[in-house]
């Protein structure tokens, strides 16, 4: 099959977006592809830099992603873990063995001065990963929780919290100030079409948006601009989106997803169980495609994203 | 059995010491023994911290050494390593999944200004090692190996070239600079023995002795002063100590040893095998014991310090 050359830009966070993600990739020339992560989640853990989205997405493209998680490595094992918990270290985020060596040599590499995206390209070669994929931005930008029990740092909400406490705000610490690369830049001033994963739409999408050059450059775009929405009749099929956009006052739904993002957006993808919500959406100015968003397995990941490219006329 | 409650101090490196180590920890109370531990090893990699010595001689007074190997700890996975080799990152140097908790902890600690004491004093607590496991000094030292082929730091020259260079001299970098901690002062002005383990004599004791200050204060202690010799038979149990002694014109064989070390001696220790060098032993002006020195089990380790103790007359 000759793959796509039209030039492919997406918006990516962990799991939903990497799925997406992994179905471009098998049907769009690599060098003509561009995943654009968030990095939002990015923290420093036991003197550990990890970029838990950037992992996700090039797991999931190299083939070595474990399924079962939705983060980390498959053939995992704990043992790193285990000797942690010995010592009554810190155990609360989970690091496997295999998974480690991505932290290390990151952490090493930043250290040693090269630029995130050159580390976040070496791995991916590494992997065997072909199409690009970059860090929203090489400053940092931190996502901030604001709960009712104060604001908590996006790991200890997401991970040692388990999203229980009740949100009231979300910040992007950084993201004012900070410039996505030229190589960020360039992807997007040259794509044909830019697709918004099905990724959260408040913690891995709005970080992204968060960067004013990201949503300039985007604004100037032509392209036809298409997020899939990852809310699935009123619900995440992974991750705490639907509970966050409850207790943010947003309808929790399809529409509301569309709501959110539609200045940015000039397409929107809708799963067959919210079809009764496509006439809100079209009112919000979106094209609409209806169709099956659930990725279960290689070939629906592949379908959707074919689907996607023949709708909005690049494939 | 009532413990030892005499104060002693052992100087020791890796493997031949932690095993004396072992034994001497089974007979003397905890709050009055102290090892002191070569650290011109130690050395960073992939952005940790390693101190080879000190983990030995930790994880071997813990019981979780690894007895095949030397280092590392027992029932260890290669589950990172196997990870780093599929990045092509570097692999010479091993790091078991368990172990690297230890590394990842000391680096962690190390790097939030905790002092090198601290971190090992937490570490060793943590295990369940209750005797007093000291750094030679908090700052650096690092052995540093001149061979035909060049210098080579210690790491390099030990584990990615396997002693395979010759050598032509050592220096220990940074030694004649460095001071022992007031921890390491102290317990060598209030020790009633000091027993230099059967370690390597140009790799893991004479970096201790190469601080002026130790030599300084061992002198001026009125304790007995006893080292076992490494060497039985004229050769080296484990590693490179009889193919280094060849190499820089030394007497290979206990004698060579007691002649590099005995002007901070007043005691030596040498196996049956020996038996006959033990008056050129004497001639040197220590006093000498005759007795099995391999320890093989944990059995040899106990039976190896007590004879010691009995001999010196701090049983």
């Amino acid at each position: 099959m000759t793959k796509i050359t039209k030039n492919i830009v997406a918006l990516a966070g962990g799991v939903g977006g990497s799925k997406l993600a992994y179905g471009l990739a098998q049907i769009v020339a690599p060098e003509h592809l561009t995943i654009i992560v968030n990095t939002g989640d990015d923290f420093e853990h036991l003197g550990l830099y990890i970029a838990p989205d950037l992992d996700t997405v090039m797991y999931t493209l190299a083939g070595v992603n474990n399924p079962a998680t939705g983060w980390g490595v498959k053939d995992e094992s704990w043992n790193m873990m285990a000797a942690m918990a010995r010592y009554a270290g810190p155990t609360w985020f989970q690091l496997g063995d295999r998974d480690l060596a991505t932290h290390l040599l990151r952490t090493k590499w930043l250290s040693d001065n090269y630029t995130y995206n050159w580390v976040t390209k070496e791995l991916c070669r590494r992997l065997g990963v072909r199409c690009a994929v970059l860090p929203m931005t090489e400053e940092p930008v931190r996502t901030m929780v604001q709960t009712e029990e104060g604001e908590l740092a996006f790991q200890e909400y997401f991970v040692k919290r388990k999203c229980e406490p009740v949100v009231t705000a979300l910040r992007y610490a950084g993201a004012e100030a900070a410039q996505p690369s030229r190589e960020v830049v360039n992807a997007l001033r040259q794509s044909d079409a830019i697709i918004l994963c099905p990724s959260n739409p408040l913690l891995s999408i709005d970080p992204i948006l968060a960067l004013p050059t990201m949503r300039r450059v985007m604004a100037a775009s032509r392209s036809p601009k298409i997020a899939v929405s990852p809310l699935v009749g009123g619900q995440a099929l992974k991750g705490p989106a639907a509970k966050l956009m409850k207790e943010l006052n947003m309808d929790v739904s399809a529409t509301g997803v569309a709501q959110h993002l539609h200045d940015v957006l000039t397409d929107f993808v809708i799963d067959h169980a919210d079809a009764a919500e496509e006439q809100a959406i079209k009112d919000l100015g979106l094209r609409t495609l209806v169709t099956g968003t659930i990725m279960t397995n290689n070939e629906t990941k592949v379908q959707l994203a074919q689907e996607i490219l023949d709708f909005i006329g690049v494939a």
